[in-house]
This record gives structure tokens, C-alpha cells and sequence, in this order.
């Protein structure tokens, strides 16, 4: 079903193996023996191949599926229709990923440096590289094992970066430390200058921005995200964070392990957010700010005070996110009704 | 009036080649063989230009202009100041765009490839293209004829594009179809993951994506704007749609033909837009939705539900525009009498 | 404290010289020979740091800190704990700026035109230039002395760039008069078509975009935000402007001096920014709009008129900020007692 231009399968495999390397159990009735050829959505798989229901308004595409096996929680079990081989697991969609993970593994790129790579003979690097085409590695600069550049990226004079990451073509990266199995995606910029200056009608006055960017294990920075080095302190990415597309991270931020960031959040200079933190898209945070472990911030969202631990909030200004979908109903109410005297 | 370091003036042209190649009357009482030598606005064109009017907005600048032509509505000629021509057009300003396309027709860059950049011998190259320095192409890839790709620029193996597009310079393509005459402008990214993981406390797990990104013909996609590759299905841009710049699209969403996609607005995972939708800039829609043709949706608008065709909403979260603007309204007059009891 | 992988720290500097450059008054009871080693914030500060105190929320840190040293206000003066050596300044934000230049000067790449950068024999370059790896610098441009353009940034045919600027890694400039001391961020766009066009149903019809980007000297433009050109005059962006990540300014717009434009900022064509102008991150501007000199538009905002000099609006659509938190309060106050009649 994947486009063999860009993706080989590696399947078949057998229900009993997905079962074996995604943490399912093969249900009762379900031949483990049967071959999987691929991986589908409901919709669109067939006999061959296998799907998943996590998201219960999806129930309707699963009983009519012609999918010939599915990963599902055991409480939908006996509604799947008949004849469909089951996996069953309390959280189906991790399942997939991991079994789309056996079918489709990331490609790696052949190890090698390209003949057109710039690289300063200063340059210390791990083996098994891939260096793409007119990628840039600056003197000092560290690169670990396994890891694989994009053609036309730039990595700045002393950057280290981990094993096993992949920097995607025509990012840049200067004054930062990166850790192992991160993916920085085309576009991203990390470790610029900050917006830093004293404000002044004869010409701002710059501010030296002398922190750097610090990124743990195995995060992901969205295509042409930006993450500002900082300023007297460092601007700190934990381990696992998943940051999406065209995200905006000022210096100084501070982000706790595994935060979700969804595309066009910006956080202003200095904000802290704790561990498992959640951003909907266009959300935005003022500077110098606290935002507890676990807390979840609306989409477009304006964060102007401090968050408490697993609040839910949203609106611009934010308010807990019951509040405002009640504001919301009584805004529409009185517009509704304007006719009669407030 | 245009910088001849930049714009080369095709021009003259007399008026009624004006009006022939832009659909457009020569009035009546207007000298069809006069010689227009440029394009120009209301208020700065001469003698020797032409201008136009569209927004009535601007009636008085046409009035008051020295212009010595001008394209304008049936309704309006009789506005006009004494001794300008008159072109007449039911749509203005798509005349003008014509006339201005003949005086300044898109510079063609030399056909030839530049010695730096690193091209796969396994790619497959049209007539007559342009590839700029440093510029790289995939094994696999085909470009077709008469395409012009930027400097620094990556297409990625496999990746197709059409005849007479043009890629500007860094803009990276992965993963990736692309019709005919489609304007990738610099900076843009096409093709990298989508934003597809399972939440896990141990690790958020990422999920294999293993569809495309499909663009139709015509296609402008503006400067850092973002689309991601599908997960199981693909991301499909229908022809003619205009794309500004910083859009985030993520992955599976599809668009119709003819949207308008105005800047920094971002579509989450999985949303349809019909045919000819117009998004006003910094909208934000959620994900798994569906845009109806010909829907309009304002500025800075959160989109929570689907919108039928041809509603025209806006705020966060969206309502009709005219309950938009009575909510406001509401909300002013209650403020502002705040000390009265509510 | 700074890395020494990233910065090179150039002090000791006495006291008196940090007062000197900085413009601050040592102290009565201050020794003005005492020497400084270094800057850091108030919290970590040793007895050979200078620190600052701009911001009174942090007046605790300062009474706590162990900073050797500290720039402060006049006022404040008498809040210092024993020992500490005082500069005294009636803006210390401005003067430890100053002092922070001092001890980390912007580092200097060596000047020098990398073998693999690809300069067109009819670009004109001036003294002392610094030229990264697989940089390109089209036919006709202009490169003033002392500039350094980084690995991969690519300046178009026709463009003028000044003297002293920085262009950062990776960023397009085409169509473009830059002016002297300007620093655009790696990722940059400048000067790629505005979102021209007549719609049309049959295929909307381009406009050609025949203006230039105009950008004065001393101005900063963060890491990939977006600048188009004008359509028929030209986009302007004042002298001194401090522009920040991500931001997108469309056709025709035009910034005074000084304007400070935070980071995911949208500003729609043909709108028209005075002098000194303060907005905040993601607001939005709808085009054609009148901004007076010194107005501050609020985080977030729509602007969809035009907004007075000095005049201090927040909100979508903005109002007087006064209002927009009267606003607020009021519908938090009407949800919160919903169970009562309105």
C-alpha cells in the first residue's frame, strides 16, 4: 500500500511475531499462525492486512472493516466482524506503532560522508556517519555515532551532537549540546541569538545572549521550528519531548521531560514548563512563567499567568477550560438574545 | 518605475493590446493606439501608465490620478478625471493582473545546470531545466521540463515534479508528487513526518508514516510554509490552490481545488477543505474536520467542528460572522456599563 | 560561566571601566578598582560577577544574591546587601547590555571567502568579507565590507547588502536593499513574491510582485520569518527595527524606525507601521491598516483598524487594553453565575 518509491515493507509477518514484538495477546479463535502483509487503516484494509481501533468514533469502520486482523482493546472485542483475526491490548494505537515500526523500520541512510560535505578537519566524528551533500560541519563540533546529516545542514563550530540522530536537510544548529536519537527536521534552527536587547529610542542595545541550547535523548523538533539559545542561562529541551512544526521556543525556556508541543506554539523568554506538559497548536506563553507537570494548555490558547499542575486550561486570556466553554455558551446566549433588555 | 536590477519592462504596449491579452474594452472615446509604457498605482502612476481600480475604497484616488490609463468597472467610467483612458472590465483587477504579467513576465532563469550541484545519476531529468548551485536531486527523482530549482535546494529520492515548476532556494521536498507549473517558494517543506506518536510516560512511541504529499497543478506554496507526509493515506493539495507563507499542514489533510490558504494558519492531522476555501490568516483548525466548498473562515479563527459549505465564520471557537461581531458588540456594551447591576 | 566552546570571555575589567562604557556612576562606598570577571544573573552570581536589577520582581534575588558586583537604579540603591559593589544607572538593563559587550564581544569569523561558495563573477564584494561554505552571492549583487555570510545562505542577483551585517546560515535574500549593521537569522526569507493574485475559479490569475524589500540599517530579523516584496511599491522595514522569530510581513508593509515585532507575528499587506511601534507575539494585522507612532498592540491581537499613536489595544478584535480586561472579567463573572438570570 506504501508507495514502494519511498518505503519498503518488510512483512510478511506472522500474528503470533506482531503480537510478540507490540505487547498484544492473540485472542481466542485468532489463528496466530496467519501472515500479515501490511499495515491499512480500516477503511481501506484487506485480507492481508492489519489495522487498529483506538478512537471509539471509529467503532462503525471497524465492524464494517474488511481488514483481515486488528489491534483493539478486549472491551470492543465482540464487536468485530466476523472472521477478523484480533490482537488485543489496552492502548491499540501503541501496538500499531509498534508493529507499522516492523514493517516499515526508518531507512537508514548508507553510511558515508559525501565528497561535497564542508567539514573542518577539527571536526571529531563517530562512526558509521551519513553526511549528506554540501552539509557543513564546524571546527570542534562533535558528531556521534550512527548519526545521519541531510544534505545542506549546518552544524556551527563546537555543537555536539549525540549517536543515532538524524538532522534533517538544510537545518542549522550552532551553540548546543543535542543528545542521543534526536530528530531535528528540515528547516529547524537551533541555538540563534535570542531576542535580546534594552529597549532604547536612540537604537536598541543588544544583549549578548551567552546560554546555549541544551536537547535531551530522543526528541523531535518539527520542520522549521526555532529554539534561541540563552541568554545568561541555557534553554533547555528534556529528554523526549516531541516538539511539531514551525514552533517557536525563546531563550531561557525550560521544558520537562516528555512535553508535547503541537505546531505553532510559541513560549516566551524564560518560561519553565514541567514534565508531560501538553500544548495544543497556536497556544502562546508569556515570558518568565510556570507551568506545572502534566498540564494541559488549548489550542491558541494565551498563557499570560502561571499554570498549576494537571489544570486544563484555555481561551486567551486562559481560564480553566470548563469556565470557558461555559463563557462561550453565555457569550452566544446574550448575542442571541439581544434583542430583550440585558 | 519597476528596479531594473530586478524587473525587466516588456513594454510599450498599446492599449488595445492591453485590452486584447486582458480580456478588457477599450471605452469609448478612448484612443485604442495610445502607448502605455508601465504599470503603476493610483496614486504614483503618470501619463505613460496604467493603473486600476477594484476596491471602491480607493474611488478618489482614481479620481485624483494622473494615470493615463486605467482599467476599471463599466460602473465607475464615468468617475474617471477627464483625459484618462479607460479599459473596461467586469473584474478589474484580474485584468490588471494580466496586463501587469505582459509588462513584466516572470524572468525565465537560463537553462543549465549548475557544475555544484550534486544530482543522483539515477534521476531523471526534463528538457530544458535550471538547477542552481549546490542544488541536490535524489536518486530516482524526475523532474520535468522547463523546471527551474533554486539554489541549495534538496529533492529527495523518488521524489517527482512536474514540468515548469519553480523550487526555490533551501526549500526541501521529500516523499513527495508534484504536478505541473507548482511554485515551491524558498524555504518550504514538503514531505518530512507528520507529527504521529502514541503517548507513552516511557516514551512517546513514534508511528512509521508511510503515505506521501500530493500536489496538484498550479500550486503556489508560500516561503517556510510546512506539509507533512501522510501516515497511512496520503496529504493531497488539489490544483490551484495559493498556499502563503509559515502554513503548517499536518498530515492526511486534504484540499480541494482553488483554496486560499493565507498565512500562518495551520491545519491539523486528517481535516478536508473543499473546493475554494478561504482561510484568513492565523486560523487554526483541529483535527479529523470537514471544511465544506466555498467556506470562508475569518482571521485568528479556531475551527472545533465541521463548516458547511459556504458558511462564512470566525472567532475561537468559530460562530457565524454576523453572531461573531453581535458578541462582541455584547461584550463592549456590557463592559462598558459594568458598574450597572448585570 | 559562558561555555568556552561558544564564547570567549574578555574580561577582568575593573569597576571604573564598567562604568565608563556603560555610562553607570560607581557608588559612593564602592571601590571603582574592584575586578570583575565575568556577568551573571542575580541567583548565580558570584563575588567576581556583575549582575543587574531592572525588573523589581526580582528585588528579593537581589537582596539575596551573592553577586560581587550589581548595576541598579538610583532607588534601589539602599536594598543592596552589605558588600556589594554598586553601578548605579538610571536604566541598568541598558548598562549591563553594555557591560555584557564588554566581556563577550560578538565573535568575529575570520575574514575570508570559503573555496566552495559559489560568487558570481559580476557580484562586487567589499573588504574584509567573511563567506561561508556553499554560500551563493548572485550576478550584479553587492556585498559591503566587513560582512559575513554564512554557510548556505544564498543572495540573489540585483542585491545590496551593507557594511557589517551578518547573514545567517541558510537564508534567502532576493530582490532586496539591505542596509548597513543588519543581522537577518539563519533561515530568513527576504524578498520572494507576495500572495498576489486575482482570485478566479478558473484558476486564480498571478499578479507579478515588481517592488523590492527595503531594510535600514541596524535592524534584526529572526530565524525564519518571512519578508515578501512589494507588488507595485516597496516593503520597508525602518531603520533599527528588532524583528523576531517566525514573523510574517506581506507585501507593501511598511515599519518606521525602531519597531520592536515579537516572534509569530503577522502583518498582512499594504499595512503601515509608524515609528516605535511594540507588538506582541502571534498578534495578527489585517492589511491596509494605519498603526500611529508609539502604539503597543497586545499579545495575540487582531488589529482590523487602525490603531493611534500611542494608543494601547489587546484582543481579537483588539480594544483599548483597559477595556479587553474589563471585558474578561465581566464574562467570567456572568458564567460563573449562570444559575442566575442575566
Amino acid at each position: 500500500m506504501a508507495d514502494p518509491r519511498f518505503f519498503q515493507n518488510q512483512g510478511p509477518f506472522s500474528l503470533a511475531r506482531l503480537a510478540d514484538l507490540s505487547g498484544a495477546a492473540v485472542a481466542d479463535g485468532t489463528d496466530a499462525e496467519m501472515a500479515v502483509r501490511d499495515v491499512a487503516p480500516l477503511q481501506q484494509a484487506d485480507k492481508g492486512c492489519i489495522s487498529f481501533l483506538e478512537n471509539p468514533a471509529y467503532l462503525k469502520a471497524f465492524q464494517n472493516s474488511d481488514a483481515g486482523a486488528c489491534v483493539v482493546h478486549p472491551r470492543f472485542a465482540d464487536r468485530a466482524p466476523a472472521g477478523m483475526a484480533l490482537l488485543l491490548a489496552d492502548r491499540p494505537y501503541r501496538a500499531y506503532a509498534l508493529i507499522a515500526q516492523a514493517f516499515y523500520p526508518e531507512a537508514a541512510a548508507p553510511a558515508g560522508i559525501d565528497p561535497t560535505a564542508a567539514i573542518d578537519p577539527a571536526a571529531r566524528l563517530g562512526d558509521g556517519l551519513a553526511v549528506g551533500a554540501h552539509a557543513c560541519i564546524g571546527a570542534g563540533a562533535e558528531i556521534g555515532a550512527g548519526t545521519r546529516i541531510g544534505p545542506n545542514a549546518v552544524i556551527g563550530d563546537g555543537v555536539i551532537v549525540g549517536a543515532h540522530c538524524r538532522i534533517g536537510a538544510g537545518a542549522t544548529v550552532s551553540h548546543a549540546l543535542i543528545g542521543d536519537r534526536v530528530v531535528l527536521y528540515p528547516g529547524v534552527r537551533i541555538g540563534q541569538d535570542g531576542f535580546g536587547f534594552a529597549p532604547d529610542p536612540a537604537g536598541h542595545v543588544k544583549v549578548p545572549q551567552i546560554g546555549r541550547v541544551i536537547i535531551g535523548d530522543g526528541c523531535e523538533i518539527g520542520a522549521n521550528t526555532t529554539i534561541d539559545r540563552g541568554s545568561l542561562q541555557d534553554t533547555v529541551i528534556g529528554d523526549g519531548c516531541w516538539i511539531d512544526n514551525l514552533v517557536q521556543i525563546g531563550h531561557n525556556v525550560r521544558l520537562g521531560r516528555g512535553c508535547i508541543i503541537v505546531a505553532q506554539v510559541g513560549i516566551s523568554g524564560s518560561t519553565r514548563l514541567g514534565n508531560f506538559v501538553a500544548v495544543g497548536g497556536q497556544a502562546g506563553m508569556a515570558g518568565h512563567l510556570t507551568i506545572g507537570d502534566g498540564a494541559e494548555i488549548g489550542a491558541q490558547s494565551g498563557i499570560i499567568g502561571d499554570v498549576a499542575p494537571g489544570a486544563r486550561v484555555v481561551g486567551s486570556p486562559a481560564v480553566p477550560d470548563r469556565l470557558f466553554f461555559r463563557q462561550m455558551a453565555m457569550l452566544r446566549r446574550l448575542a442571541q438574545n439581544r434583542n430583550q433588555k440585558p
